[in-house]
């Protein structure tokens, strides 16, 4: 499986950057890429005061021309997140298109990012938006996907979840900053790799330095064993990679890590099983 | 909370051995240390054939060696790992005394090491050890510490119900190898101390190049903020370096991971609770 990651800036103007992340989409699909993945929150600026005005509804500007392209090129399309609007509530919403443009799958960022980091990032997503509760895993040819949104990885509960629900690969739209970045982004997507030994893919914003919000970049792939496969620097990067899904059973066969746990003696389960 | 870390071999000779180690843990109790550790196997050379017969009950020669000097020199002391026998059964066992020579824990390795890795690392413990089901976490007058042992550290579950439990910090005597060693070891050391907010401690055997088992060593100490404190080399080190349990609350304070895990959505539990 050919995965290209579109590491790209927000702009202020939404339609302009749809066209910008459809063009390049395009150019990766011309390089074999067989799916894609825009960054979170890809076509609004990364602050809570941006999310409610530059959000959409179910069926709206960004997710119907995402859908559209994703049947033009005949590709999954995986569109980093967006502020989806249901009634009064605003979700970081990540949709999933199929081959024929069906949207396959919809994950709502499940855990909100507020944060007071002494002398560094603050941040509270919570004042604006709602959380979804739902593990999210979709079906491809070359294996199940996971999928959640940033901060969504720093709790192991939710990857061991997706890993029991089947995925091989997680799929993060993320936006760590300069204080998270540096300090966690590599070790988060490279842990979570091992513990579950499945791929692991972070597509990040690019880093703009006068912008509301300094993303740390880096877009990262890291395989079973831990290993980084793939990092972007900060500029705007796209980058298809190929992605072999039968390395996960030779690992998990060679190190039984997921097989050897002790479900007699402990359990890691969804409330609602 | 001064911590000592004894990396030191194992030789085939175990009441030689038990001197060894009791004389590094006055030596580095000479330079304050208040809690030492000891790696695992620590009295017993790394491999499945020589487990039995240099096993001992409860309350054997290592046993009743590391109680007195813990007394005599008024610490705490986990005394790294040995081969405990019960009836028929192998238990891989950490022991904890405290300052009155008191046992106060006892950690049987929960996940058996069976590992069979291409070209690399061979090794089945389940042929000969039994395995514990107990998650053990132990008071001190700096904080609680939960406590498990090598394989263990795989497993996100057991860590997250170490921290549920009120650990601050986990101490793993643990072998790591040559293969699994420069792969994993400093990964799961950071990425449990992140994932958990907490301290870990990971205390391995020297590195003796013709042993039956080559050890990977690099004793280490990681930060609930996922950095590195400290990391020995691969030769016979023991060092002694100080932990500020306030840090624990104060990351735990910044970066809420533990308090805004979904426990409306998911959970991780005890079978037997």
């Amino acid at each position: 499986m050919k995965i290209a990651l579109i590491q790209m800036q927000a702009g202020f103007d939404k339609t302009e950057t749809i066209r910008r992340a459809c063009a390049l989409i395009r150019q990766q699909v011309s390089v074999c890429a067989e799916i894609a993945v825009l960054p979170e929150m890809f076509c609004c600026p990364y602050a809570t005061k941006y999310f409610r005005s530059y959000g959409e509804v179910q069926g709206g500007e960004a997710q119907a021309a995402l859908s559209a392209l994703a049947a033009e090129l005949g590709i999954y399309l995986v569109a980093g997140s967006l502020p989806e609007l249901e009634g009064d509530r605003v979700y970081n919403t990540s949709f999933v298109y199929d081959p024929t443009g069906k949207q396959i799958a919809r994950h709502r960022k499940m855990h909100l990012f507020d944060i007071d980091v002494k002398d560094g990032q603050k941040f509270c997503e919570s004042e604006v938006l709602s959380a979804g509760n739902q593990v999210t895993v979709f079906s491809t040819p070359w294996g199940k996907i996971g999928l959640c949104i940033c901060f969504d990885i720093r709790f192991s509960e939710l990857f061991r979840l997706m890993a029991l629900q089947g995925a091989e690969l997680v799929i993060v739209p993320a936006a760590f900053n300069m204080t998270t970045g540096p300090a966690h982004w590599q070790l988060h997507f490279r842990a979570r790799a091992l513990d579950n030994q499945l791929f692991t893919v972070g597509v990040s914003p690019a880093r703009e330095e006068n912008g509301c919000y300094v993303a740390y970049g880096h877009s990262i792939v890291a395989d079973p064993w831990g290993n980084v496969l793939y990092q972007a620097g900060s500029a705007e990067t796209a980058h298809t990679l190929e992605i072999d899904f039968a390395q996960v059973q030779a690992i998990r066969q060679q190190l039984p890590i997921l097989s050897a746990r002790r479900n007699d003696v402990y359990e890691c389960r969804l409330k609602s099983e």
